[in-house]
């Protein structure tokens, strides 16, 4: 039987040791012979660290799989089978410019769908296509398994741009979602019916409970209206696990990466679907905006947070006797992640059919948006790739603001695929997260110039913009 | 827990004992309490005898459940769970009909989709839509599984001009599809993915091994372009299957419902999608033709066949000791189809989540046909109901093939609702099976007066046609 | 040959000699019979003034026309040929809530679009469709020609819950976008070609020149992205204009209903089409809101001083000797839409071919949109009303803005049409202009308080909000 | 002002009179300084024959144009303003046979959309595609205007392989049916509103009244229902026109072209828009069959009448003192088609907004086709091209049948500009008026040797079929 060789991009990440944890649970599915953990020289430090600790867990599970730690990215996607990607260009302090730049002038950063996440995407679709060229050449029947952010873009673009179809972006927010609908019908997800459809951090689903009869009214006017609701709903969530887990369910809910503030009933009321955590930012824009401008002005933001909580667990992993993943990990918000990744790997290895809501094409599953563009629906996952469930069409309530969303995304990967300025400002100027007008101009101004190291598309247009007086205080 | 109380329409059918082995196999899954089989007068004896088999087969395999006999439709739908449909108006004759009188015209009756099929949808649409209204009275609900043909047709009217969703349309083609695949790639049916898409008795399907890689291209070249193919494929589908499963999958590839006729290579070389069986009637018109006409000048219809079939089948079932499907049921044709209710059954009532294929409506997964209508699609069965996969986009040398079928099925449908003569001329006007002109006036004209006694819709018309003089000689 | 008589609801508005004016200039082609002004009971005093001076001005123009005031509407309606409706519930004094409600909480108002737009749609729709209700009895084969605005929302609510098809929107907005670009190309409207796409207040246009040349890219590189450019279109404009003339021209283009602010270069250099004046609000929303504030802040909104025109309006048109529009009408705004109300009529009349841009049915014109909506589109008009010609698909960055704008549109009449407190939340929730969240709850609470007395649909809600301790301090 | 040069390819028809006729009629607002006739080696005599009369016809009409004949397409196409193409690949020859060819094995050839008009597509495509690179590199900015059949595959393939837009499809059957109409209404077409949609030889339309109402029940009801209604609007027609116009109307309508057979009425009754008259070809196909191969048995195909009605045209045109137009082309059949060249080359240079039907790109004129398919709509002609009106969506009876018809052109053109046998087989499968099978491949492939010599694409394919014995012995 063929033996698997799985390459991580981004192998110095502090999720790591979940990745490899979720591989040591599917031991008995996945014939792993070689795991790949590759970095750039930047990330040196924490890939041997953290990589002398994956050796470590592979060890403690009596397994015979090669961990390898490389800075040579071509010898590693060499022949894999798997490609999984989890690098972040420009580190954790590109993230803190991502939230920390737009707070100062009073927008929210928000670094998946907001400008940061734009930004983000500015940075990292550079890069993935530059690594799908290479699999192109070194392992052209692999799967590349991306869960950098913004998953929903960087998946479009690797099809749009990168002419590569083995793709599939993953995302932990409907994980959270179904433990929230779980806790809230006191039963367990096994029990329900869950139907995805949207965008990347920008889904609506709807419950179905064992029956067959649908929940989602339930949720919505018990749940997901009120502060009490979504208390009793996570504290459902909480008993019953362990201590890592509890931190872990509650970093994804928002506690860790947002606030926890409800959406207003009546807003919710008569949508009859479900939104995520994420639209929150949309539907609930001055609160959430409150809440990160307090955390902004107490150096509190998201990403600071994560880069202490990280400084945190390379100190533990360096631990030469800790061999397995520390709960400290739960802290660090986007848990599930590696664990989705590590499950998407074994089903398609093993055309499980096991339902995961995932980022790929649409093809009329979301009949509200182009059939060729990617949509984040549930798919059946089989050996030839995922089987997105159609979920047709949307009320004009959500439908509006969910293709608003799809077309702020295609200008984005747009412009940062061809460089393009105007398209860039377009792109902030539809997007609903960023006000319209100068001010959008400034923040994207100062954001290029901010990441001027990193946007090698822009460089024209940042040389430009820094001779007319553009600059970063950071 | 929840006993089941299943009411089946037309219980007095050959295919009964089919079913009730069905729910036999699944009696670890299925709680049965109930099972009514209802019928009508005229259908009375048939009832009487296959439902005393019927009772003898519950029996013998241990069972306590009651299985009633009943001409009182409303009784049998009383709080029932599930409702299943296998009812022929008219009867067997009435087929004969369909198909003789196209034939003694020089064209294909084709009792799903030609003008035969057409003539099924407008007897048994005002009759199913009769049942709806008692569903929504008496088991508001229970599930409507329906497999009388035109299965596509019957679904759509339910759900469009019944306003029932709770219904389920199914066919076994995609099983013999599956079956001709696995068998062409020599291996089994569990070890590919199988995806379909179109319209009941007119989709196309793609496969995939194992390994993920698409199989599709090999079995247009290898085995649907030629009669070698087929045979081998159908060799290979039958070894290792008992007497009367051979019996079985023969009748419904082709010897017993179809002429065993290969498609053209260069027809289907570049299709990139694999036709169905019933394709046939539309891609080698000539040769099905031909081949109808001369069972027709022999008096060997597959109508006649059929009811000859029944005829000692029923002398069978008369036998007192006789308590299990006999291998005779396998030359009826048709088979697998109540094996695929009771699956269908079972995996709403267990939340299985097992791929079938079935008539259900699109949402999306054919995007280029409406969102609401019935398509035939592989779907995942919940207890919630069937989600379908979605397909993508057609080519456009099956596109407007697909579109043109699922109008004339619209039509059709609105034809049997409303009885608007000229919407039922339209419809045959633009079956590809029916040519144009006065000659399909006049057949459309003769099988309205020779099916006179069930088109109560028609009622207006038929009579001003026989006072034109049209008449029926069959 | 027929004789003509039309009907004008609101007939006691200022606009009312510009709409004598364009009967008067077209006298040679519309056989007039009776103009019936009607109004309701607030509204006498004006109707008398304004109705009187309408007399004068068709004595003096030596017609034999009847010009009728009344406040009963049905006998206005009775046997009309054409309805116009030009009446603005709750007045003008309504219009200044809609504006400093919303600007007393940091929100644009934008009485089209934006909150107060929004609202003016929940007073509005309720009493068309009681026109539309009395049309269908007393004169079902009038058209309806409907300057009301929101325009294009009061347009849809008439067809989607009127169910009324014979009715065009009319807006000024193209009209001055047109004479931009012949200002813009120094040249002459009827030069051009123009192609407009979207929805009332919302649309964007093209243009090419005599020689079949497109010019969209030069009149936004050189127009719309400067201040400069801006003024030399509008000088442009200007020059050759009477005095009168320039006043209208220039309330129209922005000094009066909107500041003259341009948009950011690099916003629309890459758009491809050329955004209307509304967009600013949309493009530019930061300097648009601070305008606004300061306006607010010194009593002088939009409303506010129409209003005071309005009273001087009203003193002028008391003079029995004046028999003519006076000059001042250009300074209320809003001029060329009485003249195109009276251009629409002479067309569907004359069938005369011109090619207007109106709200109408989309059907497939833009097909980024549903085929049943309205959009605002160029439509060749015609006895038998508007076909609207195809722009076809809009590109991404401005494809989604469109998409949830109707969206936002049809979420606003459905609450509208039933009252439905939710789906007027959602509303506010996805319009651009309306910052989600508290904010967005507490403003619509208030302006529900503050209009309570013309929105009966709400009724309810709105006793409930008194309740809580919702009130209006205006 | 600049003066126009016109290139005519295929000047050596016999149809170049009618055309120079055109220009002539338009003398005053086309400022034409040459015109080229250009031909192929084959066609010089013609040419020579033709062109001496055209200059005869310019002279008489005391004009200075400069009328040029040549072999040399590049030296007509330099610097051209208008490129018009009425040229035939292979002559009448070849129609001929796509005509005799099919009815020699019972099919309908139909040198439009059935086996002949494919085969036309299949010759020629090639040439035209060759035209277009001509025109890149010698009159980038001229227009084509084509009016080669089957028109609305070259304009699609001229479009979508070509990636040529500025060109234009032109018909005459928009032009009958609208001849008809008035007819049957007893009136004036200029009193008549008329909306088509569909494809070339495949639209459908409606028709209002002066006063906007409806007509198109009445029509079809009382004139395309019945052969008298359809002999009293022919009648009506005729009375009021010249000799010669009578003849021209005649052989359109069907005397020539098409044989005169009148729907069924219940086939019409209830489609609520009106066929063209060759939707006869798929509503009557048995009668249109008949009619057709009674004309074959007699060698009077329309080919080989059109032949005769040529020699006898060429007679005339030697005759050294005929220098106007005779009333004989008028029997040739295909009038209109030159003078709506003439007027479309007009309404383009003078920017008149004339409104005809032509075939164009969709852009959502026809929503149930693809946007960037060429579709036949009316469309209002401006410099800038064509601006189609929206028809909007068609009811389930039509749309398929169009939907299918769009793909079979589409998979014809792709077959055409491939070479890809497959393909042509499919486009023969789907096409209604082909049967399908082992008859359509026969019929193809007799089809392809016949044509070889115009037909390099498939060059290997015929090699091939000749190899297994294929032979044409028309």
């Amino acid at each position: 039987m063929k033996k698997l060789k799985i390459a991580t991009i981004g192998g110095g990440s502090s999720y790591t040791p979940e990745l490899i944890e979720g591989f040591i649970k599917r031991k008995d599915v996945l014939p792993i012979k070689e795991i790949w953990l590759v970095d750039i020289e930047e990330g040196k430090e924490k890939l041997e660290i953290v990589g002398a600790m994956a050796q470590r867990m592979v060890k403690a599970a009596g397994l015979d799989w090669e961990v390898h730690l490389t800075l040579d990215r071509r010898e590693a996607l060499k022949d894999a089978d798997f490609v999984s990607t989890q690098f972040r260009v420009g580190l954790l302090d590109a993230r803190i410019k991502d939230e920390r730049i737009p707070l100062s002038h009073g927008i929210l950063g928000q670094e998946t769908n907001g400008a940061g996440g734009m930004f983000k995407a500015f940075r990292t679709i550079p890069v993935i296509l530059g690594i799908v060229e290479d699999m192109k050449e070194l392992c052209p029947d692999a799967w590349l398994v991306n869960f950098t952010n913004p998953s929903g873009m960087v998946t479009e673009a690797v099809m749009r741009y990168g002419n590569w179809n083995k793709v599939v972006g993953l995302c932990n927010v409907p994980i959270v979602c179904r433990k929230i609908a779980a806790g809230g019908l006191n039963t367990t997800e096994d029990q329900l019916t869950f139907k995805f459809a949207g965008l990347n951090h920008f889904h609506w689903h709807r419950v179905w409970d064992r029956e067959g009869n649908e929940q989602t009214q339930y949720l919505l006017d018990n749940i997901y209206a009120t502060e009490d609701g979504m208390s009793v709903a996570m504290g459902n969530v909480m008993s019953g696990l362990g201590k890592g887990e509890k931190d872990e369910a509650m970093s994804d809910s928002g506690v860790k990466n947002i606030p926890m503030i409800s959406f207003l009933k009546d807003q919710v009321k008569d949508l009859h679907i479900i939104p995520c955590m994420y639209h929150r930012y949309y539907y609930i824009t001055d609160d959430m905006l409150q809440e990160e401008i307090e955390s902004y002005k107490e150096g509190k933001t998201r990403a600071e947070e994560v880069k202490r909580t990280e400084a945190r667990l390379f100190e533990l992993y360096k631990d030469p006797n800790l061999d397995y993943k520390p709960e400290e990990l739960g802290q660090r918000g986007g848990t599930y992640y590696s664990d989705a990744a590590c499950e998407l790997i074994s089903a398609i290895h093993n055309d499980s059919r096991v339902e995961m809501v995932v980022s790929t094409k649409n093809n009329g599953a979301v009949p509200d948006l182009p059939s060729d563009c990617v949509v984040e629906v549930n798919a059946v996952i089989r050996s030839s790739g995922p089987q997105p469930i159609s979920w047709g069409r949307f009320e004009p309530s959500t439908r509006g603001l969910l293709e608003l969303m799809k077309d702020m995304e295609l200008t984005t990967i747009e412009a940062a695929y061809t460089g393009n300025y105007g398209k860039a400002l377009q792109a902030f100027t539809i997007n609903p997260l960023v006000p319209s007008g100068k001010i959008a101009k400034t923040l994207l101004d100062e954001m290029l110039v901010a990441h001027k190291k990193h946007l090698p598309q822009f460089k024209d247009k940042i040389a430009e913009l820094e001779a007319e007086g553009v600059t970063y205080n950071g």
